[in-house]
């Protein structure tokens, strides 16, 4: 059996042999290998560096005293560090999987979007969560930005999660059982530290002694950062960041503490690396000497695998016959989203740039599959078609002589043509006439075309987020490592950033040949189907839900395709090759609660559930693996993980039904909300005493505000809950199922989920009128309390998430029509009456900022920006604002509507600042001014300030024709100052009545 | 090339390969590998550990900012545990040599005594350097004590010091340049980190916050104890210890503050061991399993090499004839001067123990060498000798009735003793006759006799300094491995401690066949021989002695026997087969003042200096290698050792030369000698106005006044040169060597060197006047503000090395009979008038702490400890003192003195407590009366107080008559009170006189 030691010399023995130096872990405690300065100083600043080495690494949160059989506070991970990354690191790394014993082939290895960033060292990478068998193994990045410096060369990392890869490869479920080495397990070497360290971290360290330590850490990081030493600063910083941690897992730490203790760690971090990088630069870069760099450079070569074969079709000579294109660009692994996303931007890309040329072709197809985007071009024509094109010389009069010969002028151009004179002839340009000549110019051959136009595809490439890595110039979701490209038998030669085109593709690397020559472009995709490649997403979603359907069926159930929509997606892009593998779970967690199974199902594995005919979950799911594999090998990889993931759900859920809903409530006063702001507990109270005044604002009846109150009243006690505190995500959720649990009626158990909604963009919203209100009730404590302490967002920076708040707030608003009666500022003063400190003074910032999120949201549902202007008054009542901008939109789409607003804006315009609405009709003197008055007292009976501005137009049309009438008839400006006074003042009473539905002046 | 990674990989992968596991290093800093929990926890208690691990171990004090070509703050070891010693660790250290490719056949491997302790740890143990070419590569030690617990069972601990190692195996000679990985060096690696943190120790750490950080963590793990967390409790105790190591290099730790912190440190750190071995117990000892104990323990028989032949001699049977015995006690590389003191215990042991035997036999000859105590005992006979023994019966009158019929006494005697009533016959015992039998007792057979004698020796052989190994019940300075016993060509069979003797004996480690089967007793000093092994101290010697003088010939040089004495014994002790190998250095060196080449060259390197016939040195030095080897390699590795010191050595010398004197004196301003006392510069000052007014006390001549005036102006001046800082041994020689070379009188040079003397016992006393008063002066100073500031010494703790210093007052006071006229009490009234605090209250304690260390002086001269006590007044004048207890033991020698004294005791012994002196010769009214009082008057004349005890013994003797006169004619006690008090008078008088000379009351 290979021990967990075996497999630390058998990583450390693969990675020398592949250029890698190997150091010690860091000799303060750290978080992750990414902390040592091997990593963190290292992959800044131009110097090649590879090194591999195992790091213990810190999580005083994770402390489970040992009992957690996959959680531990220190755990092991080995990390590689290749820069400049090398061309094929996934390689090296399956290469390294296979030296611990691994074989890939059998097993299903997928590397699934995964992307690190950690704030607090300004640090952020692209990369994938390796799985085996549905379990993360590895985190693979190609690291971006460190010490908020961009990093070039770009470093890949690889961490290696090694008490996990060992649990999967030993077939143990409790890390103590690892065989650590020969004749000692991991329990016996490292049980009594596991526990004492949680002890310590969860229950005994000494709160003020850690922020003695943290202070004093960081106040030394300061002065040798002054001092110009970063090594010893780097480890300053470390030992901040520990303390930190310490701190936190005693529960320690304020929400304002810790955004201010990260902003205090992101800035020693940043100088740290800029020092760092000083420092390198003024040593002259000592590891940039061309030794180093050849010997630490991989010993293989970077480019394709070296298995490939040598290109087999010739340079595309010209054509004689239309032929396909194929052109195919190899990635490694892009996110699902960008899957799809790459194949539009493709077929666009393509489509335009071919529109550019002369070059005729037939459709364009754009597939795509997580390693490849490929573009079929039917019916490419050999050449651009040939163009006639007129060049004009001089005038005619001035090219001949009176004899007719040429003169000097014609001489010249003929010759600057390169024809000889005799060819010029009479040609007429707009009004005049020319010595000129038709030139023929010839189409370029298509090959010529297309290797002008493929790389240019290739080079604007952009995803939603991009990253850099060993192709200077290219920027994508993650790097392209080939590319393809066949005009019918031959090679379009071009090369992008050191990438040439070949005419080979990849298929799975684990086929016995991973690299495939293709010698037609005809032959591409039958090519790849040949080995198991399907490029077609539509193909793959089809052989998903098939296999699916029937191995479903095989335990005799189901899926939901409508339901499962999203994983569904997600799968058909996270794969090649799906191979739908049918995997169960001990039915004793189907007491579970479904959303916490599924949640871990589709959330965390990408699994679909299996339900029976009714819906109901059944002890079954669904796995999609990439590629034939052994079935039963993964079948119980999965299930194993599953099965962990459950045991630590179902752990959680007893310990928490085990205790009543009060005795999880007390808890909320042990943690800390904000220092100002008090408890968790002081929290919960002020929601529901907002909560309580909103409904008698509101008049809310009788049953349903008993509902509130006793939802009210255990507002947030989940937050008490193991099981929220283990996963945040299901705060709400839980909240329902503990409550209907202890027997509290349905509609205050759903209250109280319904009061976390919406909990992202795109959410659902409280149905029930209690859980409405308690969800604005927590939102409007949230911004009046922190705006109060002064701890509003600022630029990048929200750590208390109020614009999610806000945001929310204006959704709940926005669907509950009934809750109109309540503006925005009104739940403001109410919730600021609450706060434990004087919250009044920020309501008008609270108020513009909430407007802001209002604006940006109407922005991004296409609204013009001049129409959110004009509602923006409104925004206190959101859902009128949103109605009134809808119904704006309709009013300027008829004509009827747009001569409305005409006429408004005519009458806004002619009036002074001073005008007040008022008139008497005795100083009339025109029928048009009796006509306006009569048609502005008839639409001033049927309208009122809440009348909306659709029931206003259809009243006001009849305004239009009058005030019309009255530009043309009557002059304003009349020189009696009474009577001119009277005309602005019967317009004003015209404008002030459009104005309460909006605000004029905005619209252009 | 064997770069530094391959070598950590090769020693992995050989310890693993012999059932170590592989940890991590520690993840705090630690100073060395010892410190890590998987060695100084594990080796607590009674469960197998075998553990590997690198460890890179801090030394803020060794930092040199990347300079030093051997010196780093971080440096490399990798540290191996083998719970419990195995039996043949020497033997599996060799072999990791081999895994690094060291061929230990060619190379000088030796194991030089050196044993560690580690007062803050509580911890101690015996063991080696291990010397490769004379390069300390690796410390091997058997664990005795840590934690302030003795250890049951032993571990071993072996740490190799990785970058020594490597820069000796790759032949460089800056730990930059070793080849640390494939194309990047050690210096690119580590060097700037190296630099960065060694400007933190030295220049730039935060005296306050490495303070708070300490006080911090200290009572961070005070806290733990309480709460029974060992293994935090470990962590914190460890970066106590850093923060303690960086405030010791930023020179912050007075003399005070550091005894506290060890004080504080050594009970943290036995706290944590006494609770890590208390919860371990409770725990059930969770690695003493079957299974664990199996796979953890060496995978080889841990007794002799597996090489060995198998027993060829057969048990002794009883002999015919006399034959030898030769009798090897086979052990681990013993200590030189046990090597000496092991050939007379066993001589002594063996003589005794056979002479209480009947068993007689022949000369007894004890040899020893490192390896083995060898003993020949010739001509044993093959029995004990029988012998006649007289039993006892009843009574003759008892055995025999009337009719001369045995008595029933008398057979049931018969009866017991198995013998026939018979045979009774009668036997005188005393004065009465008995029934009784001459039984004859055979003597036992010489293998039975044998078997029982020698391993009682082996049991009670004792060292200087004993440990415990995997042996139970032995207890010596180095594990005892084997046994050899032959009688003639027979084994005689014992066992003990699990040690079976066997007929084999071992000779070098790396010869073909390391144990070698003995046939014969004769023929086993011949074996030895045969295999290069000489048991024979003298012999070695004298081959050391030859071959060295024939090296140096070669050179144009010879040693110094007499001179090298202690050096020449010590080598002729650490090998069992001396081969002298001459090398040499470069003759740059000998601008370096001779005593510090030699220093190097005896004290670190144990080589014999090469000089000319005119005593210079020759740039050449002889070291003597354990056996054959390669004589170039073993050369070159030498030269390169003594070369990287005199490199270090030449550095710091021209640092100094450059400087003036006042600058290196300026420094001292910096030194913090003791918070209440100042600085070293401020302690300076003390010892020149002290030796000012010791000077105008003993009227000092003008000459030597002017040397003593300007060597206390300077004095202490090279505590702040570079290499005092270094090789503090060499204080007072680089303030000689300094003074002269910035043109300083010689006189002056020379008292600034004797100032210092004597250094440690042995050493040698000041001769000129200037020295010796400068050296009064400085430890006069050191015990007044000591004792001032209750720093006096406790227990076994002196941490300010005040009982050297009053020895060496004593030594001082004692060899210049010239200051007598100085009592300590004197100098020490002198001294404490110039302390910064009141000091006087303290002297009578001083006085008597002397007085003790006095006693103690001459305890160990053999002197009786009633005579000591007699002398005891004389303390203050501590020549005066010795000599008087010289004079005592002379007299006592002498019928006169014996007389003498006794007279006096008579006198004494009569005299009441309130008996005056003073008498009326009116009241006299016997000759024998005014004979004493005529006697009186002339001794009185003769002596007075300074007078001696010699002389006055001489004029005294003439009182011993009158005195015996005195008593056996005169009553003393006569019925008239007058003339009763008259005759106690007068004899008053006489002891008054004796009294002045001793305190006669003392002696018995």
């Amino acid at each position: 059996m290979l021990t967990m030691q075996d497999a630390l010399i058998a990583l450390t023995r693969y990675w020398t042999e592949h250029g890698c130096m190997i150091v010690q872990p860091m000799n303060t405690e750290v978080g992750a290998g990414t902390l040592n300065p091997a990593t963190a100083l290292r992959v800044l600043g131009p110097e090649p560096w590879r090194v591999a080495y195992a790091e213990p690494s810190v999580r005083p949160d994770d402390s489970r005293y040992g009992d957690n059989p996959n959680r531990l506070q220190t755990h092991t991970q080995f990390q590689v560090i290749l820069k400049p990354e090398p061309g094929d690191p996934q390689e090296l790394y399956l290469g390294s999987l296979a030296a611990l014993g691994i074989d890939i082939g059998a097993h299903d290895v997928r590397f699934v979007e995964d992307n690190w960033a950690s704030p607090a060292l300004g640090a952020w990478g692209l990369g994938w969560e390796v799985w085996l068998d549905g379990l993360e193994i590895t985190q693979f990045t190609y690291f971006q930005q460190s010490g908020g410096m961009t990093l070039d060369p770009v470093s890949v990392e690889i961490t290696y999660g090694m008490e996990r890869i060992i649990m999967a490869l030993q077939g143990v479920s409790h890390f103590k059982d690892i065989a650590y080495a020969p004749g000692i397990s991991y329990g016996e070497a490292f049980g009594q530290a596991e526990y004492e360290m949680s002890r310590y971290y969860l229950d005994d360290a000494d709160i003020a002694a850690n922020r003695v330590l943290f202070d004093t850490y960081a106040t030394e990081a300061d002065r040798l950062i002054e001092a110009r030493l970063p090594v010893p600063a780097h480890s300053y910083v470390l030992k901040c960041s520990q303390a930190f941690n310490v701190l936190d897992a005693r529960g320690a730490v304020s929400t304002t503490e810790r955004a201010q203790a990260f902003t205090r760690m992101r800035n020693l971090a940043h100088s740290v690396a800029e020092l760092w990088a000083q420092r390198r630069e003024e040593l002259g870069y000592p590891l940039s000497t061309a030794t180093a760099t050849a010997t630490l450079s991989s010993p293989e070569p970077a480019a394709a695998p070296s298995s490939s074969p040598q290109p087999a079709a010739p340079p595309a000579p010209s054509l004689d016959d239309p032929a396909d294109l194929a052109f195919e660009i190899g990635v490694e692994e892009l996110p699902p989203a960008e899957v799809t996303r790459a194949a539009e931007a493709v077929r666009a890309s393509l489509t335009e740039k071919l529109a550019a040329t002369r070059l005729r072709h037939g459709d364009i197809t754009v597939l795509s599959a997580p390693r490849r985007i490929a573009a079929i071009v039917a019916d490419v024509q050999p050449r651009e078609i040939d163009e006639e094109q007129a060049i004009r010389g001089p005038r005619l009069s001035a090219a001949y002589d009176d004899d007719g010969n040429p003169t000097k002028a014609a001489l010249g151009f003929a010759r600057g043509q390169g024809i000889d004179v005799t060819e010029l002839r009479p040609l007429t340009f707009g009004g005049g006439t020319y010595a000129g000549f038709v030139k023929h110019v010839p189409g370029r051959p298509a090959g010529q075309v297309l290797a002008a136009v493929l790389p240019a595809v290739v080079a604007e490439l952009r995803a939603d987020r991009n990253m850099r890595w060993s192709a200077p110039g290219l920027s994508y979701s993650r790097p392209i490592r080939w590319l393809l490209a066949l005009l019918g038998p031959y090679q379009v030669p071009f090369t992008i950033a050191g990438i040439a085109s070949r005419p080979v593709t990849r298929v799975h690397r684990t086929a016995p040949e991973p690299a495939i020559t293709v010698t037609d472009a005809a032959g591409y995709l039958p090519v790849l189907r040949a080995h198991s490649i399907e490029s077609d997403a539509s193909v793959r979603r089809s052989r998903i839900l098939a296999d699916a359907a029937r191995l479903a069926a095989t335990a005799g159930g189901q899926i939901d395709p409508d339901g499962e929509q999203a994983v569904i997606d997600e799968v058909t892009n996270l794969v090649e090759d799906p191979v739908a593998i049918l995997g169960s779970f001990d039915t004793g967690y189907l007491d579970l609660p479904a959303d916490i199974l599924t949640t871990v199902m589709k959330k965390h594995q990408r699994y679909l559930p299996v339900r029976a005919a009714g819906g109901e979950l059944l002890p079954h799911f669904i796995t999609i693996a990439n590629g034939e594999c052994d079935h039963d090998l993964v079948r119980g990889g999965n299930e194993a993980v599953l099965r962990a993931r459950y045991e630590d759900a179902a752990f959680f859920w007893r310990a928490d039904l085990a205790k009543p809903l009060e005795e999880m409530q007390k808890r909320l006063a042990q943690l800390t909300f904000e220092t100002q702001l008090g408890s968790v507990a002081a929290r919960a109270a002020r929601i529901a005493a907002i909560a309580a005044a909103l409904a008698d604002h509101l008049g809310l009846p009788a049953d349903e505000r008993a509902v509130l109150r006793r939802a009210a009243e255990l507002a947030k006690f989940d937050l008490g809950s193991a099981m929220v505190a283990e996963l945040p995500s299901l705060a709400g959720v839980m909240a329902r199922e503990y409550a209907r649990h202890a027997g509290e009626p349905e509609p205050v158990a759903e209250a109280l989920f319904e009061m976390e909604l919406p909990r992202h963009a795109g959410d659902a919203i409280p149905r029930g009128r209690p859980g409405a209100i308690l969800a604005l009730a927590d939102r409007l404590d949230l911004l009046t309390g922190l705006f109060a302490i002064g701890a509003e967002p600022t630029g990048s920076s929200d750590p208390f998430g109020l614009r999610r708040a806000a945001l929310g707030l204006l959704a709940v608003l926005r669907a509950h029509p009934g809750l109109r009666r309540l503006t925005v500022a009104e739940g403001l003063a109410i919730a600021a009456a609450v706060q434990p400190i004087p919250a009044d003074r920020q309501l008008d910032e609270v108020l513009d900022f909430i407007g802001r999120r209002f604006d940006q949201l109407m922005l991004d549902q296409g609204h013009p920006a001049a129409s959110i202007r004009a509602v923006r008054n409104l925004v206190s009542t959101p859902a009128r604002a949103e109605q009134t901008l809808h119904q704006l939109a309709e009013l300027l789409l008829t004509p009827e509507g747009q001569e409305l607003a005409a006429a408004i804006q005519r009458v806004r315009r002619i009036l002074p600042d001073a005008a007040t609405a008022g008139f008497d009709p005795a100083l009339f003197d025109s029928p048009a001014e009796h006509a306006l008055q009569s048609a502005l007292g008839k639409v001033s009976e049927a309208t009122g300030p809440d009348t909306g501005l659709r029931r206003f137009a259809a009243e006001a049309a009849t305004l239009t024709g009058p005030i019309n009438d009255f530009f043309d008839q009557v002059l304003v400006m009349a020189e009696d100052p009474a009577v001119k006074a009277n005309r602005l003042g019967l317009l004003a009473s015209v404008y002030h009545l459009a104005e309460r539905q909006l605000d004029w002046e905005q619209l252009p």
